[in-house]
């Protein structure tokens, strides 16, 4: 088994190798690609460094597996040939995901979607990802039919270069945070990443907007379409609201959904403690809630805040915390990769 | 006119003095009172550097209109007396925001409420001021039935010391910001005002759990009976869930409303374009979108992000963001004080 991670020099590909090595997945020769300019690098995988090679679609040949998360221009320029030269790709851009002969996979939800790929299987998007482990189980005991999510997503998900960012940002603006209630506009630092100041404030626009016009944001659509296909419901109605907050890792989701039964507090919290890949944080009295820095390098979801809202028996609000780089992308990919070779 | 600012030196207070400054209120005298450790401070209004008594309720016999910002425990005890002697106080904390005979005003909104007064008006609180300037001129259009919140509540919500320990958190932990992905749970900073490390965080407990078990915090029950009472809607249901996150000011609400009528996007912006105190910044393509750093140190509430959900006519998406210190506080409580006095 010869196995690849396209873009190992980026966030999720350096998780990958992490994962892979974690999780001791089965594979008897690994190599790395990434862009030239990476060329000469070297990272670590289980105590040893291994070259950083430039990605070539020659190299595919003698990959049987690859991972690959190096984004959406380069998977439509690559795969498709690297599928047919036989190997298998783990997508982690949105390139394919909504392609209806790719699966789109999260492993405790459809594992059995995997079965049906032809050469390519797509990872989620990594907020919705965090949202459909939390509402997956309940939609199981309780049939889901509407979901409304606010997101609180990391710098993280726009790769390295946006926790630099908000690392630069803050560098600037640490020491004078008495004075941000009242900024000099003129004076706040404006990154190429977010376009707006990221540190000390939120900005309500993931990646672009939608080109018909909506009002929406590509990161928001993704959020129904996906959940759509992953759950299997097609007339599911999803309103996503996808908003950057200055943290590093971990992606929060505040949800209220609707289902067909009525779920009661306690039947909630059941469901979910028993579902795998979730953990149940959810005890206020006791400071128990699911926060960013808590689901940082770990393998579970945290969902807490679980309650049931006033005058809507069918509703229910969560609040699901996952980390981004982990479930949200390379752990989500590696479970796949796991199905494929099992 | 003796007015009196009751809490002049907290965060709020701070704000009610340069806001009455900046208005020109008109007063013959002007009265600081802090708590006795504030004795000897001097604050700046109006070019001079006025003293900061400490508060006795002796002080209200020759007060006509107090505003009070010094917290629930204050105001319940000293208030009630203070009205009996004739001094008409606006009240900040949340004490008597739910007592009948209270009115509870947001000037844009409901301005007629203040008239039946006792010498007690309470000014809403912050998250659900951004909200309701958004929504109520939306209610008054198309007969408002349903409102789901999530909040993004910046750290002077818990006043000067709550930034404080966003900016020691922010100073233990810059440089390391790429090391947070992983991060040494042993050794991140736990404060005092928000309990869990709020540097790179976002934290969904802001004030108390529910005394009654519900699983939702007071401050996300206020939404719900301040809307109601605010708005004169006594069946409106509402689901609010508030989260802390790493801001110094302006706190941010991502909105779903369900209405009577069906409002299209262009309907909803010409009714926010001409309402009172609300600024529309609302244009993707353009970068316009509202966040707390653009809200901060500005009367209007800025709105944005307006869409139409899939699958519900009735339904509308918004993003407001208000500044808690000077609309979500102060400036408010000027405003009531200014009908008060016309």
């Amino acid at each position: 088994m010869h196995v690849a991670v396209v873009g190992a020099t980026g966030a999720v590909g350096r998780e990958i190798l992490r994962i892979l090595d974690e999780r001791a997945f089965p594979l008897d020769d690994l190599t790395l690609l990434a862009s030239p300019r990476s060329d000469g690098v070297g990272l670590p995988f289980a105590g040893q460094a291994l070259p950083v090679r430039p990605l070539q679609k020659r190299w595919f040949e003698a990959i049987d597996l690859a991972l690959v998360s190096a984004g959406s221009a380069v998977s439509r320029q690559v795969l498709p040939a690297a599928a047919e030269a036989g190997t298998v790709s783990v997508d982690n851009s949105s390139a394919f995901r909504m392609e209806p002969q790719v699966p789109l996979v999260i492993p405790e939800i459809n594992a059995e979607a995997v079965r049906a790929h032809h050469g390519i299987v797509a990872n989620p998007n990594c907020s919705a990802i965090a949202a459909l482990m939390a509402v997956a189980p309940l939609h199981r005991a309780f049939g889901l039919r509407q979901l409304i999510t606010s997101s609180y997503q990391s710098t993280s998900g726009s790769g390295m270069k946006g926790v630099r960012e908000l690392a630069e940002q803050v560098e600037k603006l640490h020491g004078q945070e008495e004075s941000l209630g009242h900024p000099d506009s003129a004076a706040l630092p404006w990154g190429q990443v977010f376009g707006r100041t990221i540190a000390f404030n939120v900005v309500p626009l993931c990646e672009v907007p939608d080109p018909a016009g909506s009002g929406f944001t590509t990161e928001e659509l993704k959020m129904g379409d996906e959940a759509r296909k992953i759950l299997g419901i097609p007339d599911l109605t999803v309103a996503a609201t996808a908003v950057r907050v200055p943290t590093v890792a971990g992606h929060a989701v505040s949800i209220y959904a609707r289902f067909d039964e009525e779920p009661t507090r306690e039947a909630a919290r059941e469901v979910l403690r028993i579902a795998p890949g979730i953990r149940v944080v959810d005890d206020l009295a006791q400071g128990l809630y699911p926060t960013p820095l808590d689901a940082s390098g770990i393998d579970d979801v945290l969902v807490g805040r679980i309650r049931c809202p006033e005058g809507d028996p069918q509703g229910l609000l969560l609040f699901a915390v996952g980390d981004n780089l982990r479930k949200g992308a390379a752990l989500n990919a590696v479970q796949i990769a796991e199905l494929l070779v099992s």
